[in-house]
């Protein structure tokens, strides 16, 4: 595990967020990306070496509109950078960490991500993320 | 605002979350500290460029006994590193941000902190830390 690669925030509003989050860090959204098999709308900012992933869920089975309805608005993951998602998961799943997803799933930012059951994160949302190759 | 310097992680027991932590990351806390005036005991973990910081409480009084109470264990802050932090309080107020305390107060890990209200960032509750100077 290399380094925080973003902190997922879920918002109502991509939009007003946008502008918020904006003002917060001094300097706009650089990117916004629809991820249809999450139900998500989303958008990017840059901090250092770090980001930030605004969440707006686009309809009622997302699990942002979940987690809003049930824990309103606020931060949501934190996702981690890893070399090699296969070893990643063999030594976490060995280590007592239960794993969402067993098969890594497409996410935004050209990434494959999987998450960590909370229940064994101490209720610490966790996604494991690795940029997908190009020659892939 | 430069980078995220830390995320803090409200958990019930410190020494059983430094075990999991350790496990997850796959490598041990660097330190720990306790923060009389916040109620806490701390431990922080590296990872790349940043930090996480585990938060226990060390009595009722203490915001993270408060959140644990009724939000349970998770993230319970995101902290930014600025270089001023005056001139940046500055600057959020004039933006419509409302800050939590108006004078920096000492945290861990040798930071002045600040907090801003949740209600006007999303629901994140975002510290902004600043190194302490020795000459200071």
């Amino acid at each position: 595990m290399n380094k925080i690669e973003h902190i997922g925030i879920a918002v109502k509003n991509l939009e007003t967020s946008n502008e918020l989050f904006s003002k917060l860090f001094g300097s706009p959204s650089y990117k916004t990306e629809t991820v249809e098999s999450e139900g998500v709308k989303t958008s990017f900012f840059k901090l250092g070496n770090n980001k930030i992933e605004l969440l707006e869920a686009i309809n009622e089975d997302s699990p942002i509109a979940k987690f809003i309805n049930t824990k309103g608005e606020g931060i949501h993951h934190i996702a981690f950078d890893v070399d090699d998602m296969e070893i990643e998961i063999k030594r976490l799943t060995t280590e007592g960490f239960v794993v969402l997803n067993e098969k890594p799933k497409k996410g935004a930012d050209n990434k494959l991500v999987v998450f960590l059951h909370p229940k064994t994160t101490n209720g610490v949302l966790i996604e494991l993320c690795q940029e997908i190759c190009l020659k892939e």
